[in-house]
């Protein structure tokens, strides 16, 4: 488990290197769910999502002798970039194994900020079995896109801010893939603001984390097929699940279709750019899977990494 | 000819009515232009636009005696939407007149916001002369998209809160339709910045402020064929135009198609959201029509009032 102390301190090693994030509103958006909504912006975090967080911070982490050997990780696309520039400001090696049907300009992106890039097939490999490989064959420190104490400290800081910036929220709906940016959120508002309900968001066909809390341990599924491929993992995490179990009140799940209304209203309304799993906490609240009538509800856009072509396809 | 103090006394007339929008910013952007380059997101003002600036001004400016005959125009653009939620916050009637081929959004969303619109053939009609008669017939205000010094004024607010943001500017890129924006924004900078080099950018096909300063006089062309058609206007205003002589070092042109690559920068990379007229500006400084090496640029994103449908037709 983590602390609302290690947040903070996460908070300080980023500051100046991560972006403070805006906070978006729509009077529309207000008047159509009836609650008041605060978008926390981590499209326009650098990499373009919220994973530069906890890349930043684990980064910041490392000793001496760990940041001369490298680091490494696996992830299926904005880790991989975030840790790369993360790597890279620091003066750092790092090494990303990406599934090699990852979006192109997410592989393109990874190797533009100075990551060697291994790819491998989603389907047929086991992830963790290559990172383990890996690692043990180059000597790398390994940064796990989300169960890594460092990283879930860092995600932690999206809820600082936002409860910072839009003052006490009733509701904080949180995208979640493999835990990270939940489990960090969560430990900040209950250490903040212990009344917020903090809320999780999977999408329909990728929905582990919900079953998980209901089984009251880890299960795994098939690996979701579902447009949104940041959140396409088939178990929570070993250190998040323990304290999504301990701190979410609930995890709620949407289909393909509301989260490309939800991307197709952020765009005509809020002028802003998601990706599928970005949006999906916003699909939620849009699509009424969670009642914000009254609330003060702050949602996080986790994500804007999706070229104009496949949202055209998305949204065609 | 207005003044800075115009400005000013709109800047305080609007505050808390309309958005102050924040300045977006992109270390991969100043990387590209060698520049370092404020985006003025007009894009996420309310309605859309920069337009409800000017709208929300001179609807507060007006009398009692005026505020009790209401206000109208002629608009099938962003002014249109701008005048009728400007007037709905006030409690005065807007009545608007559109071409019956506008788009059906355009439309919903003025009567959306509590304005009478009324119809008319774009083609079997000259617009001036149906406003004209529809002031005269029933007592209301005219108020004119740019023609006009408290709509020139408000859009001059633009400038007073991108220097306050972004600090001293070099140079300020603003998008140029009948020349509202520009005219304020010079007036702005040139009180609070005198040495700020203020371009203008219009559409390669509808340059008519461009010519019209060659000349040393206003001169109409044919209306323009661009994708940018905030900007399809065949002359500058009469108000407008000697300000921007006085005050404008240059206008420079972009194509369509660098406004379309100009959008795609600004969805992929700046995670944001322009139409056409709206990325102009943007497009001069990404196709190097104006050197930003080594400057501090201010850039209004002008609009963002452009559907997921027509983005895609446009970048696809």
């Amino acid at each position: 488990m983590i602390s609302l102390s290690d947040v903070r301190e996460a908070a300080m090693r980023i500051e100046g290197i991560a972006h403070r994030t805006p906070v978006l509103t729509s009077r529309h958006l207000d008047e159509l769910t009836g609650a008041q909504v605060f978008l926390k912006a981590e499209n326009l975090q650098r990499v373009g999502a919220f994973k530069f967080r906890g890349a930043c911070n684990a980064v910041a982490c490392l000793d001496a002798d760990e940041r001369a050997r490298g680091v490494a990780t696996v992830s299926s696309g904005n880790h991989a970039q975030a840790l790369a520039l993360a790597a890279r400001l620091e003066g750092v090696r790092a090494t990303i194994l990406m599934p090699a049907d990852s979006p192109p300009g997410k592989l393109a992106a990874t190797r533009g900020h100075g990551a060697e890039v291994i790819e491998f097939d989603r389907y047929a490999s086991d992830r963790e079995a290559l990172l383990a490989e890996l690692v043990r064959e180059r000597g790398l420190i390994p940064i796990h896109p989300y169960d890594d104490e460092r990283v879930m400290a860092g995600q932690g800081t999206v809820a600082v801010e936002l409860l910072e910036q839009a003052g006490p929220l009733d509701v904080l709906l949180v995208c979640v893939g493999g835990g990270g940016l939940i489990a960090g959120c969560a430990t900040a508002a209950a250490g903040l603001s212990p009344d917020t309900r903090v809320i999780g968001v999977e999408p329909e066909a990728g929905d582990d984390t919900r079953r998980s809390l209901q089984a009251g341990e880890r299960v795994r599924i098939d690996v979701p097929r579902t447009i949104a491929d940041g959140q396409q993992l088939p178990m929570p995490g070993e250190l998040t699940f323990p304290i999504v179990q301990a701190l979410v009140e609930d995890v709620v799940t949407v289909s393909d279709a509301e989260i490309v209304t939800a991307m197709r209203f952020l765009f005509e309304r809020a002028k802003t750019v998601a990706e599928p799993s970005g949006a999906s906490a916003f699909a939620a609240l849009l699509a009424g899977k969670v009642d914000g009538a009254g609330a003060r509800v702050g949602v996080t856009i986790s994500g804007g990494n999706v070229t104009t072509e496949r949202f055209a396809e998305l949204t065609g």
